[in-house]
């Protein structure tokens, strides 16, 4: 076991698969490890050998160039595992165990974990709270997108399933248990989705999806989701979701074509900062676009969930405010209507479990709604790229053969 | 416009249909009308026609004489209608409107109903906070199951079916929000539930299968219902729940088959004050039974929503005790294991909107999970007398010819 | 009774003391009368001898020829009184009940009334959701810096103080339930403060010092004041809060230096649209400024509360952004810090009778902390005047002489 | 370091100072230790050198005879210590810190830790969830009513002082932390104390008092007290609360003449299953007196926080339902009053941090309101049986003479 195939960012546009080190219970240095994290020991970790890692959306941000992750970076945050050694300090998680792995990194013992803030953990990225695995300025953790992966805090990040056979059977939906399907619960959770309620989603990507099934969860009365790309909206169709294409102009119009009132009770942004304009500005990237509009179509006293990612610096940004992460908000428009809004990163914890027995239990059928769609590990860099076209599919990496055809 | 049929409580286990008069905006003295409420000027009323009105459980207990309700007393606190006339005060509803009352009455002007607190409403019941159509000691407000009706501070109380032609097609769903949907998706929500719970519920009358509505509507991963009745329990397997027969003994062992673990994350109590032993006891009211038990099978942590009614003087009650109302609990078993409760009648207001959203957009199907059936209002005796002994159906008179078969 | 003395936005920088007449329960054309609500009848309205009524500083935002208010339209939106006459439909509340006004007009009978949401009521004004007494697009109802003013949905709307000797007593206070205690403890409460909290609220206005009080009320170990002003800072450690000059910079450092941390857990924007610079900067408005350096303060985690006024359009705003209400937000680092935000209009009636009962019991003193000074209504356009130039004070009319020196 | 002096429990009515071995990483067996925890590994530990140790009501209840408790076992839960060793896995936590301990102890890495229920962790105890040290039932971590500790899974468990200096200086109201502070807030806060609250709180022993604290610091407007002992209702008057003689009758008339209504917003249980009866019958322990009562007292709508402990055997019950923990309890009268309940164990990891900084900030005063009383070990005794019979005091043991004079 000394070795272990990995997806590592090459370039702007490139990912490739490379040859890296057997994890240890260490955080050794390497592309984008925080030097103040360099030998830290890990005796409270797992190492997985991994079952499914799934392409995010976040991960683009990176490959398109459009952050400052250096070349040799070991991609992937969206890990399910088995775990194969635990660390001395592992107390309750066991050799053998099937696990879903929370995307962010936490302690466990911090005040914000105590707290159920574990997106913005403490105490493992030295430059900030909250951390993740294989990303930028995030402390360093390595990717998981890779044959194994070190896992810290084990005994309190990873989320154990109940049995090992139903596990496997379920694994493309569970798969979704790291990432997209609580980021997408979060942002309807956060929009104040409930039984009843009427909520447009801007994007339709996985992690859009995702929050329209987390909608669905919620007992939304109709759930309607906007994007520019005809695949996807095509994919929010079959699902039974009502689609809005904003390819044709802001969705206002069609909000109230299909719910007879221009205005939702709740909106969630699943696109983020390299959005792009509406109608015939579509060909332009606008970040402010999303928000705008969303300020627009939710109805006064409502709530905006934004897991869609902002960024403090985008080299790549369309603008000075854009590049150092400001856009150009009506926020006047939206004082008016009494809008409150939520950031940030999902803090995974605080929803996989229950999302987990909505599965286990055939309450949601996420996979088939973002279009899981299983690869190998050499097919990562096709994977991205057919992502980066629009593909409305999900890709979920397949390193060791665990997922059968 | 002269007359008005009714149905009316006549001795313990007899109702009959009567001729009253037709209401006036004024509540006249008659059975059960407080003194203190008697010629009171409701210029904020609105006057209904019947568009339909249920039997509910919470009837069958003046029926059976377990209260102190008079001869004469018109029943019916479910009512739906269309509005044939307002008062001077009305402003927003509108003759020709089809609208669901909630069953509380309330001010909507005192402190409580400010707070959304509306069964509790100050001015409304001169003995108490709280009250009801029809019904005992809840300030003598006239019954609706009847061809006419008079709803006091319309404004406030009434919701309006946003299209009257789409209403009456749905109307065996929408009838259920005056009371049974709100109140059984209450018990659910006050016990906690949310996506991914598992829950228990004692009760598969109507309340109890609109519990097990309301816990789906809100997400949850696995719903138990348990009853004695053996027709009941089919309808609880028809609607795709899980059953408990507690004929065969507490319900423990019954929810480990089903879940694997004997407790569950929240319960509720759809069955009241008439409850009777679980197995062996099962032939004898015993009304600490249901609470007990869900101390028993509710997880550490959990909660129990308690919209099962509990009263404060029953004639019939088994025992000293039961006779002023209290019950020999199991506290230092819900003590220990960091129990809450939620009591009380349902604020309907609190919920009946969004329900009747989730309606309109076929996201629930309370009718068919109750088994709707509708009667005439001719029929009510024989209604009353199947649902006492234990039809699996929910009994919706139809006054006026509303409901077409 | 035919006279109404009441004060009157003239033009830019000029208010000035008219005769209007005496109040109908119709809404009647004039200054600032949405036509759609002209002839509006109220019977269930009443007419108030007003017993103080408070200039605001979003009255000044008018009075600066900041918005499109025409030239006499009265002013005026805090108003205590003594009910004189009551609309046919009124049933609890009293002549010569003496009562507190919310600012927010609401009908107590739409959706987001029953909702609780009363700063955005449907019914009230026909342009949009929410409404006010005495300002611009806010539907025309007319102002309370008056002898005399009628309030619409007086049961609904009014809290009436349970003792009148007391409440005379303890005028200065109670004045202040009308808008500025409730919308500064709003800023505090959607900012998430708690008993231990710490707490920074940028301006030490009125509003920014009731935010003040209401995270003590709420049991923040430590509060802090930012302001330009230095009499305002002064006024603010005279009360026992932690002071920051923000014309010495950011208020990063300071906080530093206070609580040995740069950040707090709540922040509160008590400063809106009208902005300046921080630092070298001060001299300018900046209409983003506040509110980027509340994303610099805050803590990972935190939130924003924002009683602040933004508007949706500001004919004297410093660029065309500015204009249209748009503003250049650091979303970026928010989102990175997870922090959450709440805006709007407070709506006053869910705050105003807990805080009636903490100023009847003696738990603040907000009337000492604002520094509340009574004058007559002649001396209102002096009061304007010294107000705007920043004087550390709330001035309180008195039109009627109930206020006693 | 070989030794370590400590207080046991003797047998009803005793309590002695013993030598018990130096706390090592491991649990040893010994009184009072479940089988299955003997031997259990503990190198997330930390060994704490006591700084302070209070007595608890609690503990009363094992020293009456009312437990199972066997002789031996070393009492104390409500521990203050300086860190003195550290197990191999403790990350965070550093010799020298001074620290508090929550009584509950909790592994950081179940279900119920996670969703910040630490009052019932599922992997410290091996009976039941939820345990705690020096308590019969509760998984056998031994007491630390002595010089030395062990706390397991230190990291998570433990709230390190930022100053040591400040820390040793506000002793006597940070020791509150361990326990009843939190133990008291939690009952006002799940009774639903907000600004502006009335609330009545049965008992004004040192749970009571800090109940009372708790409320204040939470914004009540009014506070009562209630309780038979003289001393201590003069101790309640004397920091500024209302008292309450229950002596002289049931509470609901006093409540009247000091609120001029009888029944509270919220109500809080802070005495539990030894309560006697009032007015007449308070000479005889009757279980469900409190209970009732505030039933009785409650306004609609509101509820109860119930932190008095409840048991689910109790030897000395005074009938056989009470020595199964059954309670007769007027259900009927809270479900007409639309009330709710919370029960258990305090989580005091939730509140704990939050209270420190009210502490640190000089915003309540604890420890006198609670008459803080420091005792040697030696003492104890004596300080047992003072405690017993009613002194309006807390006794907190200074094993190691940090506390100073």
């Amino acid at each position: 076991m000394s070795g272990n195939k990995a997806v590592a960012y090459k370039e702007p546009g490139v990912v490739e698969v490379i040859d890296t080190p057997y994890p240890e219970f260490e955080l050794k240095d390497g592309p984008g490890v925080n030097p103040a994290n360099v030998g830290r020991k890990v005796p409270h970790g797992a190492i997985l050998r991994t079952v499914s890692t799934n392409i995010c959306g976040s991960d683009q941000h990176m490959v398109r160039g459009r952050t400052t992750a250096p070349a040799g970076l070991v991609l992937g945050h969206e890990i399910t595992g088995e775990v194969i050694e635990v660390g001395p300090d592992v107390e309750f998680v066991k050799v053998g165990d099937i696990v879903s792995v929370p995307f962010n990194i936490a302690c466990g013992r911090c005040r914000n974990c105590k707290e159920g803030k574990t997106g913005i953990c403490l105490n493992v990225n030295p430059d900030r709270p909250g951390s993740a695995y294989g990303y930028v300025d995030m402390g360093g953790w390595v990717g998981g997108q890779a044959e194994y992966v070190l896992v810290p805090y084990a005994d309190w990040n990873l989320l154990v399933f109940p049995d090992r056979e139903q596990a496997l059977e379920k694994i493309l939906d569970l798969t979704m248990l790291s990432d997209i399907f609580p980021t997408g619960f979060h942002g309807a959770y956060t929009a104040g989705v409930r039984p009843g309620s009427t909520v447009y989603i801007a994007g339709a990507g996985p992690v859009g999806i995702a929050a329209a099934v987390g909608a669905q969860l919620l007992g939304a009365a109709a759930v309607l989701v906007g994007d520019l790309n005809a695949d996807r909206l095509e994919q929010v169709r079959a699902m039974g979701f009502e689609s809005v294409d904003v390819s044709k102009g802001d969705p206002r119009d069609q909000i109230e074509q299909i719910l007879g009132t221009p205005e939702v009770d709740a909106a969630v942004d699943a696109v983020g900062f390299e959005a792009r304009g509406h109608g015939s500005d579509s060909a332009h990237e606008a970040p402010a676009t999303v928000l705008n509009s969303l300020f627009d179509v939710t109805a006064a006293g409502g709530a905006l969930g934004i897991p869609g990612l902002y960024v403090t610096g985008d080299p790549g940004g369309v603008d000075e405010a854009a590049k150092v992460g400001s856009l150009s908000l009506r926020l006047g428009l939206g004082w008016a209507k009494s809008l409150s809004f939520t950031t940030g990163q999902c803090p995974v914890m605080k929803y996989n479990r229950q999302l987990m027995m909505a599965i286990l239990h055939d309450k949601v059928q996420i996979a088939k709604a973002v279009n899981a769609t299983p690869i190998s590990l050499d097919e990562a860099p096709q994977g991205y790229a057919d992502f980066d076209k629009g593909a409305p599919r999900k890709y979920v990496l397949n390193p060791n053969g665990y997922i059968k055809s």
